[in-house]
């Protein structure tokens, strides 16, 4: 199983060798804090790090009165954070952490250059496939790490995350050669830096087989239960809906086998138990849906559509799914 | 082009042709008595015919009451019609048209034997595949004949109908070699007794392939309104959920060809072009939806997809709609 468990290592050892590749203090970004970056966010705060939060929308609010979690795991404050509305006063991090949604990613362009120190970390932690390249070539002399958030939560309010369930990330260093493996010194750290912080961390040899072992799931639920206005339990229960997510899945696995990567049909049925054991769940595209905000359609679908086209080969169903989406999108946008 | 349209013939010819067949005055029963079937039932009562309705919720009514027709062509009410509840008091027909929902089809083999006269011919103004082998089963010795509507009205209360725009119905006559064309004495019959009437009349050379190029339109757009909460115009003016409706029409195009029935690519583009020139639209299975009624998803989805399968040729964007469409009927009506 290349997807090991990783153990998380003492706090003294972490800080000597964070500190030893920073060159003293380390200090973090976080772009986005919305369910994602606002939960790890305020999680790697409470863990006495350095962090400094990139915001929009909800940034006077935030300045002003900080963040509050409201979690499975215990309900906390942070009173003050270092929060910024223009990435030219945030100060230069070894870190940025990228919790934006994909559709918001083409402010990544002018975003970054201000934000990262050269040779930094920069940690993406998004659905969707293909995304850690778009970074690589903004910023060349970074180490990109992608990260898949297992993560159920909620932005509430502004500056206001709750936490529902789980909360795992699955790590994976981009390389140039996506079928090489291995985990480097800032992949390790990076998993170290979130483990102390108290996120169960799993290690991935190879971020692209990662990445679309969550497109399996991601393609055969985000989209449904948008389309069908359903929630995983109620996918689950119903024998057509479950049958449908199931094609979705083998088309998905038989995707990610034309481009290289080897995932076996059994993947379909192991994330169908998985989702049977879930809480009943609305995932972020059905959030995204119902709070009226633009979809992931273009990373999570049409990138990996066009990946295994490029192949050769055609992802007929999840197609239909992308169209049905694409309008759906609109129409719930009134067309913007 | 096999499809011809049907030249009225005038009335004298055939009240003789009709009575020389069926050897006295002819008798004309009626299923169902929604949209189609009062509509169509209607204008053969206005035109003088001997016609007799089974029905059921609305029963009461239409015998108390008669029927009331709004028409683009004109309004009109019939005062009195015969109203029959149960089959058993109906008298025999020479001509049974039968104007049910496919969804109630399996009442069809209780009732048929007790309306239609030996060597009687039956009329199946429904959508659909392969709906007349199943009549065959029930009375082998009628003559079938199967009937496309291309008409838009509803049924707006007890016997009161809508009728909005169009009205033509093509007529095909069913084979057991259902390669076989050719028109017999009966179709020809049919076609004078609706002409008569002022009903628009087409005929196909071929039942099989007039109904799977119905099933083009109605497998493109039927679900898709469903699915999308959307009516045809809008389906037309987005681009994606265009070229989604586009790429259906060609899986059942090529579904008809392995079939054994030639029709070529471009016949969804006249579809399409059709479409952009009609009126705004919901299909039937929009307005059963809305309404709260099952949905002709077995005769209008998944008896095409497993004709196709049995030839070796899988309709998986077709698979997904039925999927979703089977979902969407089951939450639509509570799980009944």
């Amino acid at each position: 199983m290349q997807n090991t468990f990783y153990k998380r290592r003492c706090r003294d050892n972490f800080i000597s060798d964070f500190m030893l590749i920073s060159g003293g203090n380390v200090r973090i970004g976080i772009i986005g804090i919305g369910a994602v970056g606002g939960y790890y966010g305020a999680l790697l705060v409470k863990n006495g790090l350095d962090i400094h939060f990139l915001l929009n929308s909800d940034f006077e609010h935030v300045r002003d009165n900080g963040l509050l979690i409201e979690s499975k795991d215990g309900d906390f404050v942070l009173e003050k954070v270092n929060a910024y509305f223009c990435s030219r006063d945030m100060p230069k991090c070894d870190v940025i952490i990228v919790a934006l949604k994909t559709t918001h990613n083409d402010l990544l362009k002018s975003i970054l250059p201000d934000v990262i120190k050269k040779n930094g970390i920069i940690v993406m932690l998004q659905n969707g496939l293909n995304i850690e390249k778009d970074i690589s070539e903004i910023i060349p002399s970074a180490t990109i790490i992608g990260g898949l958030c297992f993560l159920c939560s909620n932005k509430v309010g502004p500056g206001h995350i709750r936490h529902l369930d789980y909360g795992s990330i699955r790590l994976g260093e981009y390389k140039k050669n996506v079928f090489e493996t291995g985990m480097s010194n800032e992949l390790q750290l990076i998993a170290d830096t979130f483990s102390n912080a108290g996120v169960p961390i799993h290690l991935a040899g190879n971020l692209g087989k990662a990445r679309w072992e969550k497109l399996v799931w991601n393609m055969g639920f985000n989209g449904p239960t948008v389309i069908l206005n359903a929630t995983t339990d109620l996918i689950m229960k119903n024998e057509s809906s479950c049958a449908m997510v199931k094609e979705i899945m083998l088309e998905v696995i038989q995707g990610a086998r034309v481009c290289g990567y080897d995932i076996t049909d059994d993947f379909s049925d192991i994330m169908l138990n998985a989702t049977k054991q879930m809480v009943d769940y609305s995932p972020s595209m059905k959030l995204d849906y119902n709070a009226g905000r633009p979809l992931e359609i273009e990373n999570i679908y049409w990138r990996p559509i066009r990946e295994a086209e490029m192949q050769g080969y055609s992802m007929e169903k999840s197609t239909i799914i992308a169209y049905q989406l694409d309008f759906m999108d609109r129409a719930n946008r009134k067309n913007i």
